[in-house]
């Protein structure tokens, strides 16, 4: 992303960043309104306020656009911080289980904020319900946005069990999928959820996968 | 559908049960290619080759039908299940780890099957996709489908709890849901599935929650 600077760009034009904000904004509202059909380029273009060249400068497909917009919606998700650092990151060689509980402790209140959020709740529904009947959407959405956290995580399921922390035989893929799981699972179930309930939830699911100690 | 009259049809085999089996098939056919959105009255009705009347006089609405078009995979009628039976079944009384390990193994490549069907897949995308945009249907779907199985699966937890074969501090309700939601997250996983790689998967996951013994 450049930026001209004030001498160079034209006034009244805004800005790449602040364009892809409103493009990012626009495509999540319609997506978690409207679905992958209701948040074409077109449709998010017009209501960022931009053309459909801007949009597509900055994102060349419709998926990525949409798994970029989902990842958008998140900067609290303690998964997001680790899986933007080197892969695994090399300060995970000092992380033990006592500081790694410790870092998720302090991480569930932002966590479930975010999560509880009823735009990203729609947004989840939306990138899943959408797995055959738009699953480039998906596979994008997998490829950047889960599989960085799912490697992250499995190291650090890996060191609870070499820590002695979790059984030697836990199948390490399968209870990270369980913890994922039970999440996803719980913020499209009815009802409302409110950030109290999910952090309460969030610590009950990380304590029965051994990722925090018991109450 | 057609209705050879009266005069004609077989003794003990009523017209409504042939109606309710192509209804609940057209259902499951709009609702997996189209989502919630496509499957509407009368699009279902058509391709069923029914009246709207004949829908609307077995499913007052649509979030009804699309529920039990759902319930309805793999046997092509509404699902006799273990919530059919009493809530809980009187026979769990008698039911031992042993003897409930023994039954989830057994069941577990019949269900893989039903499972790994693609049409099952892109239903349970489209229900769970539709819950903010359609939330009337994950209501009915969750009060039909998965309320009464929960109620027998959180009897079965707390049998395996109570025998010992779970540790006593076991928050069964959240395992309950990392079991199920890491089933419904594989199921949504980007890449063809098939039962033998599903039944693999079902096994470690019944394994890792301590339903099933160690392999």
């Amino acid at each position: 992303m450049t930026d001209p600077g004030p001498a160079t760009r034209p006034r009244g034009r805004p800005r790449s960043n602040e364009a892809d904000v409103a493009i990012l904004r626009a495509a999540r509202e319609l997506l978690a309104s409207d679905g992958v059909a209701g948040a074409g380029m077109e449709q998010v273009a017009r209501r960022a306020g931009v053309s459909k060249v801007t949009v597509y400068r900055r994102w060349s497909t419709k998926e990525k656009l949409l798994a970029a917009a989902f990842e958008s919606a998140g900067t609290g998700l303690p998964a997001r911080t680790l899986g933007d650092q080197p892969d695994p990151p090399s300060s995970y060689d000092d992380l033990t289980y006592d500081r790694m509980t410790h870092l998720i402790d302090n991480a569930l209140p932002t966590a479930a904020g975010l999560l509880a959020d009823p735009q990203y709740r729609a947004l989840l529904a939306a990138v899943f319900g959408a797995r055959f009947t738009h699953p480039d959407l998906m596979d994008v959405f997998w490829d950047n946005h889960i599989v960085p956290r799912r490697r992250t995580a499995l190291v650090v399921l890996e060191r609870a069990v070499a820590e002695g922390h979790l059984p030697r035989e836990t199948d390490v893929e399968v209870l990270l999928d369980m913890t994922v799981g039970a999440l996803i699972y719980r913020l499209l179930q009815p009802g409302d959820l409110d950030r109290d309930v999910l952090l309460d939830y969030l610590r009950r699911v990380y304590r029965q996968a051994g990722l925090l100690p018991p109450a």
